[in-house]
């Protein structure tokens, strides 16, 4: 009988997060300061100091403190699997294997960092934590969080989606969170765009202003972010340690191949950091990593590395990434997440080395390859996932072609029960594919800040 | 540290399921064929033999073929939690332990089943399985079940649970069921319904109808149940074995108490019986079984013992068993499943040997129940689990109030992530209690079936 599953026990879990800022062959160019264009810290009226600490820490290792660990105990270690239904199914010699973040209770790996930046904003005396959220998974991963250490959450969720995807909301608030539209009359960038537009949809970059405004304004309330930044993407290593840990222990195997889709890049970069290590110490120097995104959303595949803002208003620090320009807006037709305008720096830095590689791909296939993923695994992936499940097929079905026997390793980020919407769509035929035409591109580069340096 | 979460390898998975028909201090009474009123076997042109023989063996294990082991593999054996979190909310010295469920693909535990019955079926040559689903829970599992082993699936789901809940439907779409509206014009029950009233809401009886004239009018072609049968509830076994396993293996105690909700009584039984066997060879005799149904749907703490039909139309065999009367449609304002007007003859045969307790909760503390335990264990359950969690902090609170150090053990049955709207309804204050009278359970049995035995 050949193992389905891979289990660490709990006391095999990772105890500190991975710093790839210890081991980058050159270092990660600072963060400017939106006016002045100076390099600054993140903003401390938004992040506590510990966060901030931890942002630009080249210490290679950071603990996760016992109370983080105690709440990834209720689903850490999540398991690895063997998809060997999927690989019959594709009559393949690959072997892959997923490792599953689709059991945290919010049903992603987002809850990673929530529940270590709840901890750090609660040590700090923190009182309460404003987010804005898209569809929602965001939003429920930091109400879940905050109700762990007793924080009031506030979330500033995009009207359209508040509307069309009430459950999320439901979530959010069953955990004890306030899930308002965006815009919203709590703030007064809010009040501002509904007394111009009272039909307004909202979009992530008016939520993003308005939980900005909020923690600014309100006492003992700092932001919380749930992808991009470093010490995002820091906490979500446990997710690589833990999988490398496995494949070692537990497998007896090392991936030829590692894929992860990316919208902020928090859940590939998590997956992948550790492996990357490993090719930075010259252990694993034929170690592939490809990170995949939506061809509506091509933030990495046609975008630009350039100094931009890290928000639409143009008050979030200005980093160096790869980017179609903070005034983007992603096309109606995409249904998933990975929205973000941006990458994460660490991410982009990587692409420019040449660490790692990214790839686009059309909505209708990530959706053909997810059904192809329930049909043969079983589990409904959400529609982010998708992304990268297509990736796994494609290159598996290339082993295939070339008779290899390789080894691929998916990031799979949760479970799409609460994106059937998407899936109906995609089953009824409505759906489309949309490519982001390059013209769009090099109209939004010219709205860059301009930065001398 | 604690640990929080108690897991089987793969090889430690039982390999036979558990038939309490073997130990029973007394034998089932038979099923009574509905017109001859005679002792009779399931109709096999809605059942394949080799269910028929499960449903009155008397056989103490029955092998799970390895076929079936294969996709158990995919999400069993399930983890066996520790709720540190909850007890320490209620400051119990009761130490709770929770088996999940919610982690097998379809969200519940009614894949233990579906997979079996699939397996059978196709064994037998069976080409496609058809099924009703009320908000479709067992729908999706039967569609899943039936995706693994390459038979068709047909789901007749209740008309207003397909408009009002079409997410659990992409879901047996998105795995490659068809699944209509019932009363449907697939069916001449079902046309003849619509015929009468074109806006027909449906109800599971007719459901019932449509997916058993649909079996027994196609070419091979069976009908599949989710619950109630000796057979499902063997196969649910699986669930018990586990958690005994894991108890007395990894956790090294045995419970006090066991509590799991009751609508057929698959998924309690599925976790008592195990348990029950060591209580029947007096190796547990203090062991306390606790099932538990909402007082909208009192089945068993209202309705007497008694022999009715399994069905509505009053073709399906008779049975002895508690029962509101097969007439009964569960009132409008309650929102979960249980819905069933009988009880499993095993779970009622239990009761009436005074083996287990059952006890009714109303329909607002049991969503108060499942909050708080979302507000302390981070997972959304189930409507229908929520009733045993109900239970279950009673329990832990009684056992405060006596100083008691109790060992409680649920039955968790799935998560919630499809049932968000009956929470939206609870916070938002929409929820109402329902007791059922007296008096409608009195008036229905006037219409049993007369049975001279």
């Amino acid at each position: 009988m050949d193992k389905t599953k891979f289990y660490l026990e709990e006391n095999e879990m990772p105890t500190a997060w991975y710093n790839i800022q210890a081991d980058l062959p050159e270092p990660l160019p600072p963060l400017l300061h939106p006016q002045t264009k100076e390099p600054t810290i993140l903003p401390p009226f938004l992040f506590v100091d510990e966060l901030n600490k931890q942002e630009f820490s080249k210490e290679r290792y950071v603990d996760i403190p016992e109370e983080v660990q105690a709440i990834y105990r209720s689903w850490r270690p999540t398991t690895l699997f063997r998809a060997y239904r999927l690989e019959k199914a594709l009559d393949t010699p690959a072997k892959i294997y997923y490792k599953f973040e689709g059991t945290s209770p919010a049903g992603s790996h987002k809850p990673n960092t929530a529940v270590a930046q709840a901890y750090y904003n609660k040590k700090a005396g923190i009182k309460r934590i404003a987010t804005e959220t898209g569809a929602g998974q965001w939003g429920s991963a930091l109400a879940m969080a905050c109700m762990y250490f007793g924080i009031e959450c506030k979330v500033y969720m995009v009207r359209v989606s508040y509307e069309q995807k009430p459950y999320r909301r439901n979530l959010m608030e069953v955990w004890g969170a306030t899930c308002v539209p965006s815009p919203s009359t709590d703030t007064n960038i809010g009040r501002k765009i509904l007394a111009e537009d009272p039909d307004s949809p909202g979009s992530l970059g008016i939520a993003i202003s308005e939980a900005v405004e909020d923690a600014a304004t309100h006492d003992n309330t700092r932001y919380s972010l749930g992808s991009v930044l470093n010490h995002v993407l820091m906490h979500q290593t446990i997710i690589g340690q833990e999988t490398r840990k496995a494949m070692m222990e537990k497998v007896g195997a090392y991936p030829d191949m590692i894929v992860g889709c990316i919208g902020g890049g928090s859940n590939a970069a998590g997956m992948f950091l550790p492996f990357l290590k490993d090719k930075l110490d010259g252990k694993q120097k034929n170690l592939k990593i490809i990170v995949v995104e939506p061809t509506s959303c091509p933030t990495v595949t046609k975008g630009p590395l350039a100094w931009d803002y890290g928000d639409v208003a143009g008050m979030a620090p200005i980093a160096l990434m790869h980017t179609l320009g903070h005034t983007f807006v992603p096309p109606p037709v995409h249904a998933g997440g990975l929205r973000y305008h941006g990458m994460s720096p660490i991410v982009s830095h990587c692409v420019k080395l040449g660490l790692i590689e990214a790839r686009a791909v059309p909505q209708l296939a990530t959706f053909e390859a997810g059904v192809q993923f329930a049909r043969t695994e079983g589990y409904i992936s959400a529609p982010e996932t998708n992304h990268a499940i297509r990736v796994v097929i494609d290159e598996a079905l290339k082993c295939k072609a070339e008779g290899k026997s390789k080894v691929i390793l998916l990031a799979h980020s949760g479970h799409g029960h609460f994106d059937m919407a998407a899936y109906d769509q995609y089953l009824s035929g409505k759906l489309q594919d949309y490519d982001y035409p390059e013209a769009m591109v090099k109209e939004a580069l010219a709205h860059l800040p301009q930065v001398s340096r």
